[in-house]
């Protein structure tokens, strides 16, 4: 194929870049320059895929701010389609009338929802640009003159997420929607959904972009105080949230936040839908109340499975194992601690008095030492004689699993099967991070037999529907022998059978493959873990196939003796000379004691 | 398992979150620090991981500066190990000595390389805190009590990568090496190999965390200019690089660059490791020269396959169907046009003055309008209008393909096989960025064949050596039936042949799926192309696999025949009353016959 140039291009070519003309071309990049071409590190590569990654980050900082405040969530999420008719007005600023899809009349009962949308519909109608929104992602002729699709049509959606949650401080709102990397959660070594300080800024950046409008944050700390509600914007070049409205208004909800965010997006069912993020929510979260209004008016209601709330997550101090030398060096620099000594045990957990002594000891390190005055040689010595010392596994309060049994309860909730078993395994730790993996196995039943198994994964209470390929997760299925407890599995790939397979993945820090969240990364002492609780919840799956088996052997049995029950009483008979009560009463006692023997 | 609980947790734990208290702990994450905690994004998860990142990231950049600048790449790469005694010095910086394993005698004849290396030896001696790292990653006895493995040793290693390219003007050197998200390809729509302004800068930073050592860099752009050489280290907090020393030193080069970073790695052959990086980055680089000496002291010479270098790719300006609303409000204000038919004949590629009429009348917008003023609902028509307008597909003189003849050549020079095919596909589209699909097969010969096909992917003429299982092109070679090309393939898995598959895309901006760049995100669009490649190289595959099966059909008949040949022999002097010359002539002419048949 030819390669066709612009006379411009040419011009450029014929000068070979020096230093100097490339020191012009140097410059810095914003970080949310860099997330809005790479939008699909933050789970934004397609229009469902970014419906479904902004409501799950709404629905990750609901659950994670009612379980801080210790409330029992009770979260709504509705997705409204946008319509609108544009008007070609020139010189002003309100372009369209705007419509918004009501759910229906069949909602009455949450009238204080309703009255709530009517309001932002309002101020939705001021600043809409309304319309459909036209993108051409595809609509390109290709260079070769062959023509690919036509532009493709994409609905603008209002997605709405409530909780009752303890709110936000007014002053904090614009930073935690409108910066990225701005959050509570980074620096706290616990288990959070959220981690990053980017997913929901990151869908009000996605919305921005895709339709001008700001994110709409209504919240509210204290029943005595007011409700908030701000309209915001980013600066994409800054990474500076712009303020668009500011008002304290009267809200029906005693304390929480409600997100709205108007996207660009596609709504589908299926495997990686929001239906079925939702439904594995619920199934990871049975403490959870979720009222769900999907874009066809439709109203779900999962009801709240467990009446309290998981044990709340402990905030814990970095593991000495887990700490590299250039971290370690700015720890020395930041800490308040005088001296050395009580910088190891204020700093770290699990390092007492006892084991301080001894590492500062076999780094000959006077324990009255000023931290900031640590050398690099001490530094390095110090590291030294703490991979040499044995210290104990960090507290594991930090984490918050499931539970066996509830994750049981889940899948029988949620799948029609004949064997259900579940796997809570003790933690673990990586990179010195405590982590937790649970397993849960769903078999037989109505499950499709031919087809490969189905995996389902969670990481802190939360599915990961996109990327199973690149998940730790799945490298430990796949790498998992199946045929070992009675299942088909072809080389590379995960087994056939009627089966569903739930991993959970519990930490203070998941390390996830991309900002979005969707994989876990190939960790060694992660995958390790995953497949041993694997082999524990294979085997017992094992027993019962076997059992199965056995059961289908004795039944073949038992019917082939009773075939031969009548025979043996005619034999008796013969031999023994019985008369016909006799003879009866034989084939009757032999047929009780098969049927005993099969009872047993 | 029952969870422990130290007492401090117990007293956090008794006080729920509020509002306020949440408040306090929101802060903003600086980017460094946020690669930090996530340096697996980067492509530091493990330390043999981290040792070809790092060289990775320095020849896509030395290959990047000399393309850019017309030059023929001369390219050295060498990893040493660096060992050294720990002293137990108190109150000192200079705690250790220091000793550089050199690369043995028999690389007497590169001089110039020794004396450089001799340099640097002298101030890493200076500053290096000495001594082989003992990491504790995994020196942890679980909360359970069993024990898990104890203490990994990783070897410290000095990566030097040098290069004959236009060299880095001075006062850019700090910021390009010592600051994450800062270069000058990001904003630029050109095929090159680095893209993000991350790469070199995150290489420094894990150098940096784990060993406490600067980067040096050697730079000189001119003959009649003095090199420098630059100590850098990056502040983590601000993101900021921080100079430790700036000198003017002779250099023997006339222009170029030298990096060096000492890291925590761990240097493995096999697979993934620098050896296989470096052959696949000379198989995808015919026009390079790659010196490769590896910490055993051995150097590998990679020869120059093609004496020019590639055509040059040419920088484009953003095709309009590839610019969404928030995108291009921000061109918009940002432009230096004065009305909006120039900025649209400016700013955009493959927009004419006819085009822009077309789609400045459609969205009834006066061609003199000044860009500054365009309201929300007129840029909503314009992006409607554009995506009605009918553009040709952007210029692809901004792709450098590797062309079928050289992909060829770089398979038949590393692949010992039977059969070779490759497929340059036309240029195509995502996104409004124009991207290129090139396949290669190699089948036969030495290949194992009851292994699964290997897969070389490259993006950009970089091989990818990890995450292959969330890539693109794993996708497309999986869900392509290779069953219809007389191959064996199971249900979700690669083909079960002796083949290597060879895929290449090239593209302005190759979507990664994280910034580590190792697998490339599953656009519906390049999946297509690469199926689409697949194909045709396939049903080349297929016609030699057939050619072979009918061969061996052939051979089969022919002896067969052969066999027969005396006896008809003996029926024609049966039949015809021949004599015995006659026989002996029939049937010397029929064996002759089928000698020729099986030649054709």
């Amino acid at each position: 194929m030819p390669v066709r140039k612009t006379k411009r291009a040419a011009r450029k070519q014929s000068t070979p870049a020096t230093a100097q003309s490339l020191a012009k071309k140097q410059r810095e990049i914003s970080i949310s320059e860099f997330f809005t071409k790479n939008r699909h590190l933050l789970g934004f590569d397609s229009p469902a895929k970014a419906l479904l990654t902004t409501i799950k980050e709404a629905v990750d900082n609901a659950l994670d701010a009612c379980e801080d405040a210790g409330v029992l969530p009770d979260v709504l999420v509705e997705i409204r389609t946008v319509n609108g008719k544009t008007h070609t007005v020139s010189e002003s600023n309100q372009s369209g009338t705007l419509e918004l899809s009501q759910p229906g009349s069949k909602n009455n009962k949450h009238n204080k929802e309703t009255k709530n949308s009517d309001h932002s519909a309002g101020v939705l109608a001021k600043t809409a640009a309304a319309t459909t929104t036209t993108t051409a992602t595809t609509a390109v002729t290709a260079a070769n003159g062959t023509k690919t699709a036509g532009p493709v049509r994409e609905e603008k959606y209002l997605i709405i997420v409530e909780d009752n949650g303890p709110g936000i401080v007014r002053k904090q709102i614009p930073r935690i929607f409108g910066k990225l990397l701005y959050g509570s959660k980074f620096h706290s070594l616990k288990q959070s959904r959220g981690q990053q300080g980017i997913g929901i800024s990151a869908a009000g950046m996605y919305g921005q972009l895709t339709t001008g409008q700001p994110v709409v944050i209504i919240s509210r700390t204290h029943p005595k105080t007011d409700a908030h509600r701000f309209q915001i914007l980013l600066d994409t070049k800054k990474n500076e949230p712009v303020v668009d409205s500011d008002e304290s208004i009267a809200w029906e909800k005693e304390h929480g936040t409600r997100v709205e965010i108007i996207l660009t997006g596609s709504y589908k069912r299926g495997q990686n839908s929001v239906d079925t993020y939702l439904q594995q929510t619920a199934i990871a979260n049975p403490h959870l109340r979720l009222v769900y209004r999907s874009p066809r008016g439709e109203e779900t209601v999962f009801k709240r499975a467990a009446a309290n709330l998981p044990e709340a997550a402990t905030e814990i101090r970095p593991h000495p194992y887990g700490v590299e030398l250039g971290l370690m060096a700015r720890m020395l620099k930041d800490t308040k601690c005088r001296n050395v000594s009580s910088f190891l045990k204020e700093e770290f957990c699990r390092v007492g008095p006892k084991t301080a002594r001894t590492i500062l000891e076999t780094a000959v390190l006077p324990p009255r030492k000023n931290p900031k005055r640590v050398t690099q040689g001490e530094l390095q010595n110090l590291l030294e004689s703490i991979a040499a010392t044995r210290i104990p596994a960090p507290p594991t309060d930090c984490l918050s699993p499931i539970g066996e049994e509830l994750v049981l309860a889940g899948l029988k909730h949620g799948i029609a099967a004949d064997f259900y078993t579940s796997v809570t395994r003790p933690p673990a730790v990586y990179r010195g991070n405590p982590f937790q993996i649970e397993i849960g196995l769903a078999y037989g039943g109505q499950l499709p037999g031919e087809e490969l198994a189905r995996v389902m994964r969670f990481a802190n209470r939360v599915p990961l529907l996109y990327q199973a390929s690149a998940c730790a997760i799945s490298k430990a299925v796949l790498n998992s022998n199946w045929r070992s407890y009675g299942l088909q599995q072809s080389r590379g790939a995960s087994p056939a059978a009627p089966l569903v397979i739930l991993v959970h993945m519990a930490s203070v820090w998941v390390p996830f493959t991309s900002e979005s969240k969707e994989a876990i990364a190939h960790y060694p002492e992660i995958i390790k873990e995953i497949k041993l609780g694997l082999q524990e919840a294979g085997r017992q799956l094992k027993r019962h196939i076997r059992r199965r088996v056995r059961e289908k052997d004795a039944l073949k049995k038992q019917s082939y003796i009773q075939q031969y029950i009548p025979h043996i009483g005619d034999a008796l008979q013969e031999i023994l000379a019985l008369n016909e009560t006799q003879r009866s009463k034989v084939i009757h006692k032999l047929t009780d004691t098969l049927q005993r023997s099969r009872k047993l």
